[in-house]
């Protein structure tokens, strides 16, 4: 028998690819000695029609064993990495989180809108940080938010590579290349098991560099001779400032518009990561009094995300940015498959204000994946030489295309696990092989009201910082059956306890809303809605206040 | 005054490409201590109307230093890197050489070819050889033919990184993928200034692996009813295997025809290079009674060279071997600028014959080229991150793009060193800078015909083995002027020492062919072909033998 084994679960990060959150143990005589934590996101539903906000990981399995976990470490600042953190924290028993500098500062205004304290460290590279019997190194690689890192894992049976998402940039237009000796070092060193980005294990070649994309912003912005607006991901901070330095070069004022582009954008400028002139920087009430040329607007809402900042330009609803004749909007941001729909609204209703549109259908380099191609992949396959591979961050069709990259280069197929949810695999020193699957469910998040999908929290920051928040965690069976008391807690609202009585009329509130449906309901969406009518109400009632009401529904 | 400092020759290798010759000097207060030299190829001339076969570097520099002269490494064995080896190897002195396994096999047997005994040891990767104050280690990479190595040269100033030829080949067919941990060791440890390849630095993306040609190889041998013919470099032995392993596939002899193509083959197979069972080992006159489809060719004189295999086929000058309808002729190579109208004649005569010809122009994929393209080349400098550039192995175009792509990544354009032959850079601790620039000349060598250019010497084994070959070495000036007595040397012709009046009386010979000569008379090829005219008769006259005659005349 082996007297170490190491076991893999992904909690999520695969089959829907977002919702990353892994989970890596040691076993010491069979016993769970160490538990790291990488990575704990959102995820983005198809359940639209249910009037869903985003999912969570679901941390059951975790719950009794809190008192191993030894660290949860953060691979980068995108909202499918770290946004379910604030609602796991406490469950988790609050344990350590390591990450980079701007995913630090992410997270630190994440955890500040839960008026939650979190104990946050950034690492360094180059230094070995020990957690248990796990003994980690993190190397900077490249994706589409600056600060992403790989994390060697070495356990007792041997070392693992958690290849997050990640693109071989040999340009990144902000930050170092991929630190290409760290990771070739740490393939010489031995690696057990490669764990790797497969998003973009269908496309042929190499992922376009982000420089390409900052080209592309001068050459426009050179020939435009009305406002010049982009729009792309809040988050992408790199391709954000890569328009900030085009309209430095042509000398347009800078205006961000939308909460979430407000406050990345902010947050990225403490930390030094995009330096505006001051004598560049404007508000959106100053555009009514600047010349259109002197203008640079960087919008929130390349989705087309409803009652975005881009969308109320589009719509003709903000008072101050008035879209005209000459104007140029840049979508630097592919639509994600389920989108089309309203971004395409949005293009035509720019256009029919008189905007002249550049999208990804007509021009091909506006955006560049975060995401590696096949070529990037092969690189880090090659550069590590894992004796395994499991492919993260992507559905079963992009595992199996990356099983079969795999085999290209020359292994056997066997060597390459392809998981769903709740799926393990155990390592021993050597060997690996699936284990038993664990029960996960889904948990759906219901923001108050439905809006700027995924930026919820940042969008709801005012109520929350004004008004605090109330979360109600609901259990139904597959009908819709309430199966426990709904557990309602809340930050920032009341003295909780002092007001244990408030919550416990709550909760008998809930039963009584949810109890006519005891058969046959079983949208997730209308017990969502009604439940948090009622709390709204009520909660206005007995406290003459309006919380930012969350509901969760579990479904079993 | 630094204690050292590290001067870089270029002897060959740029401006013209091919002939490549590379000198490093280590001097110790200011008194040249060790000389290495990387590379000695010879070159083929744009000077076809000369007669020209092919150019040697000129050595003239090193005469007076040879005691200086520590090692010989050859980095690969394309024709370029080796063959001039021969011709200068005793006046080098006979150094060591040192080189990778076939290297080591093709240039001992082209010594062999020369009668000349040689000094080659086989280098293990991993390990540091000294010579003098050198310490270089090697790295195998990949290019179009196996056992190519790049070299890590310490010096007391810094260490150099000499990049021959090279791709980034995720999945070469044969041998290993490029030591990406040794290379970003080597850069991780501070490289002073890297020599690298430039040849494709005007080519977007990342070079195709060789390894697509071979799924090509396949698909279009499994729709051939007729013989399959498959033309290439005789070098590219990897390419040479993926055509046997197809053919091994379907069960089709293989016949190799051209003496470059067998030689070759045969050296590739000697070292286990080339496996091919027993069974399916055929000759040329086999194919008489071989059915079609049970027929796989590979054929020497993919540049359409008068006289080749290829050339024979298309002009049904072989006996043994007709073209039909249903045979088909894959050209996996591109025509070397210049060879155009060569090729195309070959196809056409081809297809008249009834074959289906598939060439680069009507397929993608039936050629992957050796030399890295832009993000290859990126890769290189990512991974090596030096101080200075070099470009190697390309014209001065392919410099300048070189350098273009060097500023991309953020260095200073100035510190890119952009050469002609003969011209120097001088390294010292902290410093590069151009120095004088040495005369070279250009040596032309002119075999005994014309024939399968570059291939001259295996094409003239044969002679070379039962005759012997007389060369003579002829000094003119800008107008054709003898301007001293012709050196006239032999080998395995007759016995030198006993026949010194033999030799005196051939130079008064070549001294009265050329002196009406004394004016207006500068057609290189010309002076050649009559001096080899004399010379043939004279020795045939004398001792009833006709040895090779090679005349080089250097035009001062």
């Amino acid at each position: 028998m082996d007297k170490y084994k190491v076991r893999f679960v992904a909690l999520g990060g695969i089959v829907g690819v977002t919702k990353n959150m892994y989970v890596y143990e040691i076993y010491e005589n069979e016993v769970l000695k160490d538990i790291l934590i990488i990575d704990c996101g959102i995820g983005f539903p198809h359940e639209k029609e249910l009037g869903v906000d985003f999912v969570i990981p679901d941390i059951t399995y975790l719950k009794d064993k809190i008192d191993k976990i030894r660290a949860v470490v953060l691979t980068h600042g995108h909202e499918d990495h770290i946004s379910a953190l604030p609602f796991h924290y406490l469950e988790l028993g609050k344990p350590p989180v390591y990450t980079s500098k701007l995913t630090a500062a992410f997270i630190e205004n994440k955890f500040k809108e839960f008026n939650q304290p979190v104990n946050v460290t950034e690492v360094k590279y180059g230094e070995v940080y020990q957690f248990g019997d796990f003994k980690l190194n993190f190397l900077p690689v490249t994706h589409s938010i600056p600060d992403t890192m790989h994390v060697v894992i070495k356990t007792p049976v041997g070392n693992l590579y958690h290849g997050t998402d990640f693109k071989m940039d040999l340009t990144p237009p902000f930050g170092p290349p991929p630190d290409f000796y760290g990771i070739t070092k740490a393939g010489n060193e031995g690696i057990l098991c490669l764990f790797s980005d497969s998003l973009g294990s269908e496309r042929e070649g190499l992922t376009l560099s982000e420089a390409i994309v900052g080209q592309v912003f001068e050459d426009e912005m050179r020939k435009t001779k009305g406002k010049f607006i982009m729009t792309t991901f809040s988050s992408n901070i790199s391709r954000i400032r890569q328009c900030v330095d085009a309209a430095i070069k042509f000398n347009r004022k800078i205006v961000f518009l939308g909460r979430s582009m407000r406050e990345n954008t902010r947050l990225s400028a403490e930390i030094g990561y995009l330096p505006i002139p001051n004598a560049l920087t404007a508000k959106e009430e100053d555009v009514r009094r600047l010349p259109p040329n002197k203008v640079c607007l960087i919008v929130a809402g390349s989705q087309g995300q409803y009652e975005s900042a881009l969308s109320k330009l589009a719509n003709n609803k903000n008072k101050n940015v008035k879209i005209k004749p000459g104007d140029k909007v840049i979508f630097s941001s592919d639509p994600i498959p389920g989108n089309e729909n309203e971004v395409y609204n949005v293009i035509e209703e720019l256009s029919l204000q008189g905007a002249e549109v550049i999208y990804s259908d007509i021009h091909d380099e506006l955006h560049a994946s975060g995401h590696g191609n096949q070529d990037d992949l092969k690189f880090l396959i090659r550069f590590t030489k894992p004796r395994y591979f499991i492919p993260i961050g992507g559905t079963l069709r992009h595992q199996l295309q990356y099983q079969k990259l795999v085999g290209e280069l020359g292994y056997p197929k066997e060597n390459v696990f392809t998981l769903e949810i709740g799926e393990t695999v155990w390592f021993t020193r050597n060997n690996a092989y699936k284990g038993d699957e664990l029960e996960t469910k889904t948990i759906y998040v219901d923001a108050y009201g439905v809006g700027d999908v995924g930026n919820m929290v940042l969008r709801d920051r005012k109520t929350l910082s004004s008004e605090g928040i109330v979360v109600a965690l609901i259990m139904v069976d597959s009908n819709g059956r309430l199966l426990a008391r709904p557990n309602i807690v809340s930050r920032g609202f009341v003295f909780e306890k002092a007001e244990e009585e408030l919550f416990e009329k709550a909760a008998r509130l809930v039963e009584k809303v949810l109890k006519p449906r005891k058969e046959h309901i079983i949208d997730l969406g209308i017990i969502k809605k009604d439940v948090e009518g009622y709390l709204e109400k009520f909660f206005y009632q007995e406290k003459g206040r309006k919380p930012l009401i969350v509901v969760d529904v579990i479904q079993i």
